[in-house]
């Protein structure tokens, strides 16, 4: 039987199954997004500095370099179709180079606005998210200034390439703010009023090349030593702060022309009896605290993702159980046996040689009664 | 912080995260294992002979080289720390020449098994199973005979390569025998009687390292062109069945001192008002009948397998949804972008790049209400 040219019935934006993804970065968010692609039928090319890197494991396509080679991210960009990346501090000069050759999806725009938590911070304000105050930092003096406006208790925070809690101090009533001022190396920074919140809740969202914007459920969070521990669905929230959430969230993608999935970070508080919403930050890719949405949806944050990148049509965004995540930092893998004899458990490990302390070594979603 | 070594509580017959899955065969089957076993933490190899292999989209060691090719074959079971297969078909002398250097999971006397249907048929009956009438058919003569004994219709196949209706002729009351044995061209046959069913079933088995058996749900299916069609849960059959097939399905794992999963395929007929189950054949591996378990269960056939032959504890085999499984074969794949828009409807792409007639392009797991 001959074979003959697949005549896929496709919108016109959508790439074909067959072409390449690319994605820049190796750790477990790029290793879970091309297993998505590839259950998609794409192939999927890694591109990230680190040889041991987790994404290499399930790509057949690979390129070890630094982010800031341009031969070999123009060989790269060559080489697929589209590009996307799993972190928000990839170089933006880099990327400038290529964007003509392929599409960069999410944009450089959504890139520039996280990278920075000042420019991210005016844009959030102005699509008319609440925030907590905060004022720019550049010296001692300017902090003496802010600490003064804002008041106790608060957190300095450095503009660039803090996650995890890293890169940040709360500051309280006496403490020495010239000792937290070079704490911080003199780097540029941003002074945040402290959110009294009782709930740190997030939201995935996607935007599809059409314009469409798909949000999972908002999820409620808990952090351990500032990283993620356990994520829980439903959260909880009255319907009014999760229809004000999802109007932000549209704002925020629509201005931003966003391809893809996108984190939204919430703070909820209680002032007045009634319930207040802040967004804390936003992470232009997929996120820990959607973790989740693999085994509570049909279609998950990395397949949502994927499908936005690639012109497709968004998946539902329809959780179908009640769930609740467990990351497993460091040492946790070692109670991983016991998950594994669970029937409500789902293990997933991102085969990291070594358990460093702080160090996310996979993660657990058990299905809830 | 310095790294310190993995402390994994593992039992000992575990294979530690960041060890190897090695898996003969490229095709949709083993590319779906790559991506369990690499959820699971592991690192794969696929070794296959075709350079277009849909599984080396997923994994990023890859041996290309026949099955035959005995160093290309050592080098591939030094590199890793279990061996499996994805389809029947292995050749059984090259697999003997590295069974001491590496587990082979599972074994070669499942293989020995599955790849003669007289051997098959044989074993089957010796575990205690009902099987449509049979006789072996090496010559016209024989073929003359066995007619007479078995009745009409009856179905005669090939004892080896036969799949998805291959190496088969149903034989009615006046055809031309001499006809139809030349047509399976003097092949060492199998001549059956043909079994009046009014249901296919089949259900998919695991057994682990320590003999320990979980079966997910039986599943009632439909074939097109002796192709599997669709696949749907739940089944409908009544519970002695259930537990019939249940019983079965543990004597034959055991009988081959089996590790993985395995599909068993069964005809159910009404016999004097009595639902009568008789098995039709096993295969040794994934099954494509089991794919509804992706969507429907926790954890699915593919990580349930990778976990036996890694010497792990079983998963639940528990469905949590009612669910179809509807095969994309040929054009079908013209129809993906309504499957995509369906919020209740998981589409699986093999990434093959020509929609042959017959080929297997996808599946699609539709969760019903």
């Amino acid at each position: 039987m001959p074979a003959k040219p697949m005549p896929w019935l496709w919108r016109l934006s959508m790439l074909k199954p067959g072409s390449t993804i690319g994605i820049l970065g190796g750790g477990q968010l790029g290793a879970m997004l091309a297993s998505a692609a590839c259950e998609m039928g794409f192939k999927t090319h890694i591109y990230a500095p680190d040889n041991n890197s987790p994404a290499f494991q399930r790509t057949n396509l690979i390129t070890v370099a630094p982010y800031e080679d341009l031969d070999a991210l123009s060989r790269f960009a060559a080489s697929v179709d589209v590009v996307s990346y799993e972190f928000e501090n990839v170089p933006i000069a880099p990327l400038q180079h290529i964007q003509h050759t392929v599409p960069i999806r999410p944009g450089i725009k959504a890139l520039e606005t996280a990278q920075d938590r000042l420019v991210e911070k005016d844009f959030l304000k102005s699509c008319g998210a609440r925030l907590a105050s905060y004022a720019e930092v550049n010296s001692l003096e300017d902090l003496q200034v802010a600490t003064q406006e804002i008041g106790y208790p608060c957190v300095l925070k450095t503009r660039r390439f803090g996650y995890d809690g890293k890169g940040q101090i709360v500051l309280r009533e006496g403490d020495d703010l010239s000792q937290a001022w070079s704490g911080l190396k003199g780097a540029p920074c941003v002074l945040e009023a402290f959110v009294d919140f009782f709930a740190e809740t997030s939201l995935i969202a996607a935007r599809a090349v059409d314009g469409t914007i798909a949000a999972f459920e908002m999820a409620l969070n808990t952090h351990k030593n500032h990283i993620l521990h356990t994520t829980q669905l439903p959260c909880g929230l009255p319907e009014d702060v999760l229809s004000e959430a999802d109007k932000i969230s549209q704002e925020i993608l629509t201005r931003l022309d966003y391809i893809g999935v996108m984190g939204i970070e919430f703070f909820v508080a209680k002032e007045n009896d009634t319930h207040v919403l802040y967004v804390n930050e936003i992470a232009p890719r997929v996120h820990n605290s959607g973790h989740w949405t693999q085994d509570g949806c049909l279609v998950d944050q990395f397949e949502q993702h994927i499908r936005a990148i690639a012109g497709w049509p968004l998946g539902a965004p329809v959780r179908h159980s009640n769930i609740e995540m467990i990351n497993l930092i460091g040492d946790d893998i070692d109670q991983v046996s016991g998950y594994l004899d669970d029937p409500r458990c789902k293990v997933h490990l991102y085969g990291k040689a070594e358990a460093r302390l702080g160090r996310k070594m996979g993660h657990v979603n058990h299905l809830l009664a």
